[in-house]
C-alpha cells in the first residue's frame, strides 16, 4: 500500500501515541489538530518538551520536583513552614493536591512511588532512608503518611511504620482519614470505604 | 502561593493542555509521564512536532496531505488508479478511512471542511472550484460525495450537487449509503439511521 500520510505527520502521530492512554485515533486527532492550527502552537509545545528534562530535577532533601537551578524545594526552605511536621507522599504531584487544600503548613517528603512487587518496585527504590535521617535531623514531631488508598499505598505505609519503629525513632505517626468522600451518597460508597468510615467515626 | 512545580514542567503542562480535549489533569499526567520516562521519548516527540508543519503540505490537485518535497498526492499520480472516479471528502484523514476498506480504486478530492455557518466556514473556503475544474479536466465519470453524515456534511453535499448542476457539468453524482452500521442491533440504531436504512433497502 502506498504511504497514505506524509512522513512528518506519521512521525508526529507515532510519537504522540507514546503518551499514556493515547491510542492511534487520539494521536491522529492531536497531530491533525496541531497541523491545522498555527505553526506556533506545535513549535511552543516542541520547545517545552525539549526543555522538560533539563529544566527539572529532584530536591535532594524532599525529592519534590524543583527547577534545575534551585538547590532545594521552596516548600522546604520557606522559613514559615513547619519542618517538624512531614507529610510523606508517593509522587511529586501529590504535593499539589495537598497544597490545594490550603490546610497544611508542614513540609513534604516524596517516596518516589509505592511498594509494588508486580511493577518491580521494592522498598529499596523508595526514599525511605532519607526520610528517617530527616526525621532525626529536623527533630520532626509528626509524620503524616499520605500514601494512596490502594493496596500498594497501604503496604508502603505499614512498611514505613515498621522501619520507623525498628530504627527506634520517637515520632508521632499519623495517617490520612479514610471515609466517605464529600458529595457521595452512602449507597454508592464502596464497602471498604464504609467500613473505614464506621471505624473512624467521630463525636459531633 | 509559592510556585509548586518547576517552571519547565508547568510550561509542558500548559502546552500539552492546548491539545484538543486535554484538560489540566490529563496534561499533568502526560507531562509527568514524559518526565519519568527516558529523556529520549520527549526529545523524539519534540523533534517530530517541530518538523510537523514544514514536512507537510497540501497536494495542489487533490488537497490531500503530502510530503513537502512531493509535487502531488501519490494516490493521484499512481497510474493504476482511476482518475475518472473521484471521492469527495471533508478532511485529509477521511482518505485513510476509505483506503482502509481496500474497496476504492479511484482518486480523492479534499474539500478542506464542510459548510458550517456556526464555525464561520462558508462554501468559498472549500476547494469546490478546483473540484469542478478537475471533473472536467480528468473527464470524470462519477463523483462519490463522501462527506460526513452530519448536518454540515449534508449541506455541503447538497451545495456541491447544485454547483455541479449549475455549472452544467455532466457527471454521475453518488452518495455513500446511509444505513445500519455493522454490529449494531436494530433497537439501538437511531431513528434517522433506521429511516435511511428503510429508504435505501435493497433486493436480496
Amino acid at each position: 500500500m502506498t504511504q497514505l500520510l506524509p512522513s512528518a505527520l506519521v512521525d508526529a502521530i507515532d510519537d504522540l501515541g507514546s503518551l499514556p492512554g493515547v491510542g492511534s485515533r487520539t494521536a491522529e486527532r492531536y497531530a491533525y489538530f496541531l497541523l491545522r492550527s498555527d505553526k506556533h502552537i506545535s513549535e511552543k509545545l516542541s520547545t517545552s518538551l525539549l526543555k522538560l528534562h533539563s529544566g527539572v530535577k529532584n530536591c535532594p532533601i524532599t525529592f519534590a520536583l524543583i527547577d534545575s537551578n534551585e538547590t532545594a524545594s521552596a516548600l522546604y526552605s520557606d522559613p514559615t513552614r513547619d519542618k517538624t511536621l512531614i507529610a510523606v507522599v508517593e509522587e511529586p504531584l501529590d504535593i499539589i493536591a495537598l497544597e490545594r487544600t490550603g490546610q497544611f503548613n508542614g513540609t513534604y517528603h516524596v517516596l518516589g512511588g509505592a511498594i509494588s512487587p508486580i511493577d518491580g518496585v521494592g522498598p529499596e527504590q523508595l526514599h525511605i532512608p532519607e526520610l528517617l535521617k530527616r526525621i532525626v535531623k529536623d527533630k520532626a514531631k509528626e509524620v503524616i503518611v499520605a500514601t494512596n488508598a490502594s493496596v500498594e499505598g497501604e503496604s508502603t505505609a505499614l512498611f514505613l511504620q515498621r522501619n520507623i519503629l525498628d530504627a527506634g525513632i520517637d515520632v508521632k505517626l499519623t495517617r490520612l482519614a479514610r471515609g466517605i468522600p464529600v458529595g457521595v451518597d452512602l449507597e454508592y460508597a464502596g464497602q471498604i470505604t464504609l467500613s473505614h468510615a464506621l471505624e473512624g467515626r467521630r463525636l459531633f
